[in-house]
């Protein structure tokens, strides 16, 4: 059951616009088609060979941005970073009416006190960061099933549209994807540790492992098993999409890599002094740990979460970045508006009673009073 | 072709014993036991659960190690790496004829000082070390495809028996090993960064990420997409095998971390210098490199090396440890009597032209002539 199903929500996104035909642009363009429903599915990419890819899979590609964009529902833009606040001031330039417009920046802090500093006509922005990509770049590699199971990070923020961003996590369910609400400056940490670190790492280590060829001979390649390639898959990533990301996110990332290697010193220390006892230790939380990362589960066993709020936009952003906070998806989420009286209610649905009941904790340690429903239809 | 077919090879091993019934052991059980002409396939393990489990198999199960080694052509001795000098020995005590045996250790070195300073009657020793393996472990895990395209490093040393080495390197080769042959040395100082600096990486890796979570909330590992989940694989990897693995090799293990912790602090200056050039040039020489590492091919264009050698066994492990050293994997290899006097020829068929010119190069700079024979029947 889709939020418009559920309550007085914007009907679904019907004409999608895509401006940047990389991996991820062109991944969505793709999934995004493929729903039921969908009129027009639009690529700009301001490179005519990317456009003529574009073309190639069938997506329509217009003769310029604003023949792109100008009747779009929906605008992703999926640029580098640096780039996106000057986007969505074109993209804004160009509209003739209302439009929901979401990225897929790598780095949130910046992007969102950017294109909130710009002054917007039609653009409701919602900034976002799909949690998917590969080590493969470009429209080549350009997938419709890139998004399933993967996280996709929302971060609204006090001033953020309800139903914008209503509409577009209900679109990003429709491709797979499982929507994270976070504010921008924890979403920044968060990809630090969880995916600018691991680059890093890796890319160290395929460059050490290289250098250590050329002077012990090429077994060390060679011989490299499966837990080299995999911690090494993504050293093969576009250097050119990393020196941004890690540039962008260049004090969280310097955060994450001191910690990392302090760590890394304490466990040199322990081996240097024989510790097997401490070595033990840190393995088996390390194993722990890594038993219970979330798989890509299937959504099984949906429940409401029903928070009283005042009808105003700030109250959104507080209660879904509460429960990002809490590593708790918003598998769906729509808004009753009381029939009389400013007070209607948020209902953000969620997988399983565990996560409802942490989203409950969290919510009441911040004064939001909320409760569970049983749902009647999945 | 198999080596026995060129040559005056001993016959294929048709008996084989596994002592140690883990991942490694119970795997290559059901390699040899799928493959054709073998007579029996017996496991022993000190575990009775282990025991229950490979007879459950159908592999056969003896009651004691007298009884599982004592008519064996072939012993894999798959226990740690602390046991396996007195495991060889305890073997060597209850066999009744020659056999050959080879051990799993992850460690060379001191494996191999070991066992060639016991007094041994029957067993011929060439220590080796599959790398395959998995963060899942013991004999429930067992797949005897394992080892399909994986490398399998043997450390011949001057006095391993030349006859022993073609016929180990034989059946691996059978089961789907590809054979690379290093100096025990060499195979440590390897094995330290292609395998326990990625596990340390990973392992240090997941725990931050799991320390950072309790503090800045469970997004960080909600939202871990494909790079975070390939980089720490291997963190849900055996702790207590791999605190004896990081212990056994310490020396090589703390040279491999430190030069990694002193590349990591470089990159961090770069990136704290906002050195986009110099990072740039860091991700793409890491790119190139993962781009060029050698996927699991099959063999596709067998050459054969040939080499003159005196009838000594000494000339077997120059020979292949230098190939090992150019990171040419030995396709197949057979011995070639001379009918008369005292030289003969050492075969190796490696795969393509390319490698073959390069292991040329690195024997010949070792004083050692080698010339390429074209082959009548791959």
């Amino acid at each position: 059951m889709s939020a418009s199903d559920r309550s007085g929500a914007p009907p679904a996104l019907r004409r999608v616009a895509v401006v940047g035909g990389g991996l991820i642009g062109a991944s969505f363009a793709l999934a995004s088609r493929a729903l039921e429903g969908i009129e027009d599915v639009a690529v700009w990419d301001r490179d005519a060979a990317t456009r003529e890819a574009a073309s190639g899979l069938g997506l329509r590609v217009a003769s310029d941005l604003a023949g792109t964009v100008r009747d779009a529902d929906l605008v992703l833009v999926a640029v580098p970073v640096p780039a996106i606040a000057e986007v969505v001031v074109q993209v804004d330039a160009v509209l003739t009416s209302p439009a929901i417009l979401t990225d897929t920046g790598s780095v949130k802090s910046r992007v969102v006190l950017e294109v909130e500093g710009s002054p917007l006509r039609f653009v409701r922005f919602i900034a976002g960061h799909p949690m998917a990509g590969s080590e493969r770049s470009g429209i080549d590699a350009a997938d419709g099933k890139l998004f399933q199971g993967a996280s996709w990070m929302l971060t609204p923020t006090p001033t953020s549209d309800p139903g914008a961003f209503e509409a577009v996590g209900a679109h990003l369910r429709r491709i797979g994807a499982r929507v994270l609400a976070v504010s921008p400056e924890l979403h920044d940490r968060v990809v630090a540790v969880a995916s600018h670190l691991p680059q890093t790492i890796a890319s160290t280590l395929m460059v050490q492992a290289a250098d250590v060829a050329d002077d012990l001979g090429d077994a060390v390649l060679s011989v490299a098993g499966g837990g080299f390639r995999d911690v090494t898959r993504i050293a093969a990533s576009e250097p050119e999409l990393w020196v941004g990301i890690l540039l962008e996110n260049r004090a969280a990332v310097l955060e994450a890599l001191d910690d990392y290697a302090g760590r890394l010193h304490q466990v040199r220390e322990l081996l240097a002094a024989a510790d097997g006892a401490a070595l033990r230790r840190w393995l088996a939380d390390g194993r722990t740990a890594r038993r219970r990362l979330p798989e890509k589960a299937t959504v099984s066993d949906l429940v409401d979460l029903v928070v009283a709020v005042a009808d105003a936009p700030g109250a959104l952003a507080t209660v879904t970045t509460a429960l990002g906070e809490a590593g708790v998806n918003i598998e769906d989420l729509s808004m009753r508006h009381a029939s009389s009286g400013d007070r209607g209610a948020l209902v953000v649905a969620v997988d399983g009673r565990e996560a409802a009941d942490r989203a409950l904790r969290l919510l009441a340690e911040r004064g939001v009073h909320a409760h569970v429903e049983p749902r009647t239809a999945g």
